[in-house]
């Protein structure tokens, strides 16, 4: 019913602390970073700067017991990073909410989509 | 197990067209001019100015068919505002959403509130 590029979706942030969030810009930083090994390379795939990139990181490191990442000293590119335990369960429990959120909430979501489209809104009714 | 003061939650954007989001912002002003019938005295109440508080109304009414309130002219004070059909179905989706979306993923979000208050996650397991 409603096509996919006006249907409505979900852009989850998860309130961690006093004022911590985690969402779409840190968890899209941490999949990068699991996939090219590296935070340099992650933030350039990115278009981020690596301060930015960094300061996203250190961000969840202060709001978590233990760190997100684990990294080594390299050469001038940089050194390699891998997401610690602490780091892969922080992403895994954030997919698994999205994807948990977006099924639940799918005919709600639906349902905004034939609002934006329509012009039912319209009637006084209901 | 978590306590209420630092457990996760939820806050829930969601995306309505291709740079239109549906916020926390946007909703509570809605529900506060629902309850106070003035756009005035709802921004007021919220410590925003009225212009602010106008324009996140507007972008709402130019994401959708028809406008989310019915205002009428008034005194020096401003005139009255209450939502239309359109306004409500948006308000109530919304809140369906956050309710289910939170139902839906309660496991995760303690499990998340776990990991912030334990070193768990330095175990290299799972």
């Amino acid at each position: 019913m409603t096509s996919d590029a006006t249907a409505p979706r979900l852009s989850l942030r998860v309130k961690l602390g006093a004022s911590s969030f985690l969402g779409p810009g840190k968890i899209g930083l941490l999949r990068r970073i699991d996939e090219l090994g590296s935070i340099s390379a992650a933030a350039r795939d990115m278009g981020m700067s690596y301060r930015r990139a960094w300061l996203l990181i250190d961000s969840l490191n202060q709001t978590l017991p233990t760190p997100v990442l684990s990294t080594e000293l390299g050469g001038p590119g940089g050194g390699g990073a891998t997401l610690t335990a602490t780091g892969r369960r922080l992403l895994d429990l954030y997919l698994a909410i999205e994807v948990r959120s977006t099924e639940a909430a799918s005919e709600e979501l639906e349902e905004l989509g034939r609002l934006l489209e329509t012009t039912e809104g319209r009637s006084s009714g209901h």
